[in-house]
C-alpha cells in the first residue's frame, strides 16, 4: 500500500496526481477487503464510497468543514483517510469503531447510527455557521434508501427554504440501503439517473436548437421563457427543484474527476445543492457484486476471495422467528408481514417468497411501518412488524397513539433486542422494556429459547385488541430451557427446594441460563433460590405478588435498561399489592456502552452469574443481620440508576 | 336550522339540490360559530371544510368507505352530517370529542390528534382492501401543514408504489396548520396553487394550439411525445407525479359542484390520486379571517359577534417562559429557538419579535426540531425547543441518539405537560416524565411556579454537555409557593415539625400546592410529614435516599403515568441506596383518558388530595400495625400499574 500508508490526513490527498489517486483507490478497496474479511464488518457500503470519499476530502477541508456521514456505517473510507489505518480490532474492544466516533477523530461528528438523521444535523450546522457568521461548509451524504425516512423529508424541507445558505447534500445513490430501495421516491431516482443533466443537455442541446433556426431557437425561447422553464421539459429533476433546491446530476460516482468538478461547484454555489452521485455498492468485489441480497451490506469474517463464511452459524433466534411466520401465513390467510427496508436481516425472506402479496417493505421508515399497520389492522388482518429493537424508538409515539389507543390487534417482533455489543451505543436495543411500559394496554413477551419465541408468537398473533410484542436477542440462540412448574402464567425454571424459600430470581428472556447459574451460586451459599420466567413480562402477572410474598428477597435480572424496565415495574406491582419484600434489580446501567463483544460489555456492567450472585448474596446477609440485629457489613453496592 | 336539523346521516345529503347544499352550508357555519362560541373549540380549521365535507359524503360512502381525518380538530361538520348534533357539551366531560371517536360513531376512524397520520393510516386500509379483496374506497384528508411532518412522506413514497390500488388524498390547503405553512413544500403549493390545472388546460390549450397549424399541433405533439410530457411544462405538478401519484387540481375547496365532480373522478381512477383543494381557514367569520396568527385555530369561550374572549385569561405558564425567553434572548447571543409549527402557543411569538434570526419553524416535525438541535448545538449554539410534551413522544430516538449521545447542550421546554384534559387521550402530556428517564445524562426539571419556571429555564441553559428538559402545565399558573428550606439540590416546602417524621411526600412540578394540602390533611390525622420539591427530578437527586430513611414511608405525587415515572424512578434510587422504606407513588394510571375537565380528570383517577390522603393514612396506620402486631384492617389499594 505504498500510497494509503503515506495519507496521514485528508490534505496529503491535495498533491497527488490523477493517477495516483486511481491506485489510491484500488489500495483502499485491497485494504477493505482484506481487513473487514478478518474482522467483519460493513462492507459492500464501503467499497461502493472509496472514490465519492477520496473527492470529498480534496474538496472540503475537513474538520473546519464538516463531512457527515448518514448512518455512519460507510465511513470507513473516511477514517483510512483521516489518520485511521488500523482495522484490526475493528469494531472490537478498544479498536475502532464500526461508526464514527468523535473520540477517535475530530473528523467525525455524527455517531448515531439510525439512518435518516444527517439532513438535520447538516441543518442545524449550517444555521450555526449563519448565526455565528462563519464561512465554513456543510457537506451531508446521505444514501437513496435513507430518504425514504420521515426525517430526510422534514429536513429537506427546511433545507429548501433558505435560498442563501450554504449547504451540499451528496445522494450516494446505489440504489438500495440494505435491500433495494422502495417506493415512489426510488422510482423518481430511477428516471433521474436515465436522464442527461440539464447542464449536459445546455451544452448539446441549446447548440443544436438554434442550428435549426425555423423551431429552434423561438422553441428554445418558448420553453425557456415558459411557466417552469426549459429545465423540467429536458430533465425532471422535479422533485428536488420543486422544493426549491439546486439539482446537479447525475454524476459518476466512480469518477473521481466529475466528482471533484461537481462538489467544488456545489460549495461555490451559496445556497442548498443537491449532488446526485450514482455509486455501485460492493464496487470492485465480485462475491459482493454477486449477491443480489444485500451486497455484502455487513458481513462476519469471510475468506476474502471468495466472500464465503468462514464460522457457519447455527440456529439464530431471527430463523426461528422467520420459520414460525412461514408456518403461521399457511394457517391464517390475515397475518401480513412489514418490515422496513431489512426483509433479510428480520429473517421474512421465506415468508415473502411464500406469500408475496402478504408482506410490505415500506422503506427506513418505522412510523410508516406502526401506522400503517394500525391501518391494516383495523382493516381486518393481523401484521406483524419485525424490526430492530433500538429502530422501535422512532415509532414510539405510533405504537402508543395509533396501534395501543385504538386497540388494534399489532405484533411487534423485536429482534436484536438487548446488548447486541460490536456496533456499538446505537444498536444496543436496551430501551425497548422501559419505554413500552408505559403503552395502555401492550402486551410484551420475552421468550427465553427458540421454543418459546414460536409458543410467544403464536400466542401474540392471537391478540386482536391491543399491541403485541415479542422481544428476542440478537445471534445464535442457546439450548431450550425447559419449565419444571408454573405459577399463574409464568414458567418455573427451578424450585427451591424448602418450603421457606429465601431469593424469588426472576429471569427476563434469553438470561435464563445465567439466572439458572446464579441460583446455582446462590444454593452453594446455602440460599435458597427460586427462579420464574414471567414469559409476559407486561402486564405483570398476577401470580407475582403473592410468589414474592412467600420469598424474602425479589431479584430481577434483565437484559434492558434498568431504569423503569421489568425489575423496575415488578417493583411498582409488589407495592401496588402491598408486598415490601426488598427488591433488587439488575439490567443495563443507564448510559451509552461503547462496543466490544456482548460477552465484554456483559462483564463490564456485572450483568454476569458471578457478579449478581455475589450482591444477591451480600443483599440476603445484610437482610439477616437487620433481622437478627447483626451488622453484616458493607455491601457492594448496585451501579445507581443515576447517571 | 331547517336543513341541518334533517341531516341524520351522510345519504340524507343525497337528495339536496345545488340550492339546498349551498343553503347546508351557510347553516352549519352559522351553527358553528354559535356553538364553538359558547364551549370554545377549534373554529376556524373547520369553517374551512364545510364545503368540502359536504361533497365528501355525497361522493363516498360512509362507513363502508373509509372517510379519515387527519389531526381530527376539523371534523366538527363531519359529525354534523353523520348524525351528532348536540354540540351543547363539545370537550366536556360525557359530551362530544373535540376529535372523531370511534365510541362516538361508526363513522370515525382515528382519534389519535397528532399531526401527519392520516395518510399511514390510509395506506393500511387500502392494503387491507386489497388482501380482503374488497372495492371499498379509502379517502384520507390532510392538510398542507400536515405534509410537511417526516411521516406524510413516508407514506407517500409507499402510496405511490402501489400504481393500482385505489386511494384517494385530499389536500385541504389553507397555506397553514397552526400557523402558516412553512419549508420548500409550502412554496411548492404555492406555485401549484397559481397555476392551471391540466385538465383545463387541455379543454383551452390543446384547442389553441390546434388552431395555429404552422407551431401548434406539431408542438403540442412533440411537447406531449416528448420525455415527461406536455403535463410538466404546462403545470408543475411535479413533486407529486414525480412520485407516482396521480394529480388533480387545484380545485376551489368552496365550490361544492367542483369538489364532487373532482372527487367522483379520483374515486374512479383505480390508483393513488391527490386531490388539492384550496380552502380558507376561517371562512365566512370575519373576526377569524382577520386574525392573521392562526385564523381562530382553536378558541375558548368568545362572543359570537366580536370573536373576542370572554373571560380575560391571566399569566400562565407558556407566557412566563415566553417573557423569559426574552430576556435570555437579549443576555446570550448563543440562544436560539425551535418550534414545531406552533410559535404562539408554545409562546416564542415574543422571542420571534425579538429575534427573528434567532428562530426557527421547522414545519410539523419534532424528529427534524430535535435532530437540527443537535446539529444547532455542536455548532456552538444554544437551541430551546419548545414543545408540547405529548408530541415529544415523535422526537425520543432523536432526543436519545442525537442529543444525549452526542452530548448536546439542548434545552427541551414542554408545555402542556401532565393532564390537559379537554382534548382528550391524546393530548394528555402524561408520557415524558417516564420515557425520557431512561435517556442518559438527559436532566428533568419540573417546576412548580412561575419562578421556578424563570430559575430552572436559567439553570437548564446553562448545561451545555447534555440535553435538558423543562416542563410545566397547561393553563393558568398558580401562586407562588415559597420553599422553607433546602435539601441538596431540593427545596423543602413544608417542615414536619418533629424530629421523627412519619412521611416524605415529594412534590412533583406544579401539584405542590395539592401536596401542601395532603400534609395538612395528614397533620389532622397525626401523621408528620415533610414536603419536598426535587426541582429536578432526574437524575435522583444524591441527599433523595439519606432523606428518606429519615421517614417511616415515602410518598411520590407526580402529573404523568405512574408507570416508570418520578415515584418508580426514586424507588429504584431508594433500593440501589439500600434504603427499604415502604414507597408508595401516585401518579396517572396507565391508561388512556377520556375528555373532560383537568379537574374532573384527576377527580376521577383519584389524584386528589382527599384521596391520596386517606390512602396514605391507610399505608401508615397498617405499617403501624405490622410493627406492632396488629391487624391494621383492609386498605384501598392503590390502582394497580397493570393494565
Amino acid at each position: 500500500m505504498p500510497l494509503l500508508t503515506r495519507i496521514r490526513g485528508p490534505r496529503d490527498l491535495d498533491r497527488l496526481s490523477p493517477e495516483q489517486l486511481e491506485q489510491l483507490a484500488e489500495e483502499i478497496r485491497t485494504f477493505l477487503v482484506e481487513a473487514v474479511s478478518k474482522t467483519g464488518g460493513h462492507l459492500g457500503p464501503n467499497l461502493g464510497v472509496v472514490e465519492l470519499t477520496i473527492a470529498l476530502h480534496r474538496v472540503f477541508e475537513s474538520p473546519k468543514d464538516k463531512v457527515l456521514w448518514d448512518t455512519g456505517h460507510q465511513s470507513y473510507v473516511h477514517k483510512l483517510l483521516t489518520g485511521r489505518q488500523d482495522f484490526t480490532r475493528l469494531k472490537m474492544k478498544d479498536g475502532l469503531s464500526g461508526y464514527p466516533s468523535q473520540a477517535e477523530s475530530e473528523h467525525d461528528v455524527i455517531e448515531n447510527s439510525h439512518a435518516s438523521t444527517v439532513l438535520g444535523w447538516a441543518d442545524g450546522l449550517a444555521k450555526a455557521n449563519e448565526v455565528l457568521d462563519r464561512d465554513d461548509h456543510v457537506v451531508a451524504v446521505i444514501g437513496d434508501g435513507a430518504l425514504t425516512g420521515g426525517m430526510a423529508w422534514e429536513a429537506l424541507n427546511n433545507i429548501a427554504d433558505a435560498k442563501d445558505r450554504p449547504l451540499v447534500i451528496v445522494v450516494n445513490d446505489n440504489e438500495r440501503s440494505y435491500a433495494p430501495t422502495i417506493g415512489g421516491l426510488a422510482n423518481h431516482l430511477a428516471t433521474l439517473r436515465t436522464t442527461d443533466g440539464y447542464e449536459r443537455f445546455l451544452a448539446r442541446g441549446k447548440d443544436i436548437l438554434e442550428r435549426t433556426p425555423v423551431l429552434g431557437r423561438p422553441l428554445y425561447e418558448t420553453l425557456h421563457g415558459a411557466k417552469k422553464g426549459l429545465k423540467d421539459f429536458i430533465a425532471p429533476q422535479g422533485m428536488f427543484e420543486d422544493l426549491g433546491l439546486k439539482y446537479v446530476g447525475p454524476i459518476d460516482g466512480h469518477d473521481i474527476e466529475a466528482l471533484e468538478s461537481a462538489l467544488a461547484r456545489a460549495k461555490r454555489f451559496g445556497g442548498p445543492v443537491i449532488v446526485h452521485c450514482l455509486t455501485e455498492k460492493g464496487r470492485g468485489y465480485q462475491p459482493a457484486l454477486q449477491d443480489e441480497a444485500d451486497r455484502f451490506h455487513a458481513v462476519g469474517k469471510i475468506h476474502p476471495d471468495t466472500g464465503l463464511p468462514i464460522a457457519s452459524s447455527g440456529a439464530d433466534w431471527t430463523s426461528v422467528f422467520g420459520e414460525e411466520m412461514v408456518k403461521l401465513g399457511k394457517e391464517r390467510e390475515d397475518i401480513v408481514a412489514i418490515t422496513a427496508a431489512m426483509l433479510q436481516p428480520v429473517g421474512l425472506e421465506k415468508f415473502a417468497k411464500s406469500f408475496p402479496d402478504r408482506v410490505y417493505d415500506v422503506g427506513i421508515a418505522e412510523q410508516h411501518g406502526a401506522v400503517s399497520a394500525a391501518g391494516l389492522a383495523t382493516g381486518g388482518l393481523h401484521p406483524v412488524f419485525a424490526v430492530y429493537a433500538t429502530f422501535l424508538n422512532r415509532a414510539f409515539d405510533q405504537v402508543l397513539m395509533d396501534v395501543a389507543l385504538h386497540r388494534c390487534g399489532v405484533t411487534f417482533v423485536l429482534d436484536r433486542a438487548g446488548i447486541t455489543g460490536t456496533d456499538g451505543a446505537s444498536h444496543n436495543g436496551m430501551w425497548d422494556m422501559s419505554i413500552l411500559q408505559v403503552v395502555p394496554g401492550l402486551r410484551l413477551a420475552a421468550p427465553r429459547d427458540a421454543d418459546q419465541v414460536r409458543a410467544q408468537l403464536r400466542e401474540a398473533v392471537e391478540v386482536d385488541d391491543a399491541p403485541t410484542v415479542v422481544r428476542f436477542s440478537k445471534g445464535a440462540v442457546g439450548p431450550a430451557v425447559p419449565a419444571v412448574g408454573r405459577v399463574g402464567g409464568m414458567d418455573v425454571l427451578r424450585e427451591p427446594g424448602t418450603d421457606t424459600p429465601d431469593v424469588l430470581l426472576v429471569s427476563v428472556g434469553a438470561l435464563a441460563p445465567m439466572c439458572l447459574e446464579i441460583a446455582d451460586l446462590l444454593d452453594k451459599q446455602g440460599i435458597s433460590t427460586t427462579v420464574v420466567d414471567p414469559r409476559w413480562v407486561k402486564p405483570v402477572d398476577e401470580a407475582m405478588a403473592p410468589l414474592a410474598e412467600r420469598h424474602r428477597v425479589v431479584v430481577t435480572v434483565e437484559d434492558n435498561s434498568r431504569v423503569g424496565g421489568v425489575g423496575s415495574t415488578i417493583a411498582q406491582a409488589l407495592r401496588d399489592a402491598g408486598v415490601d419484600v426488598p427488591l433488587r434489580d439488575f439490567g443495563i446501567p443507564p448510559r451509552f456502552l461503547d462496543h466490544a463483544s456482548r460477552k465484554e460489555v456483559m462483564a463490564e456492567i456485572g450483568l454476569t452469574a458471578p457478579d449478581i450472585a455475589r450482591q444477591v448474596t451480600g443483599l440476603v446477609s445484610r437482610i439477616d443481620g437487620r433481622f437478627s440485629g447483626a451488622d453484616a457489613g458493607a455491601v457492594d453496592s448496585v451501579e445507581p440508576a443515576r447517571d
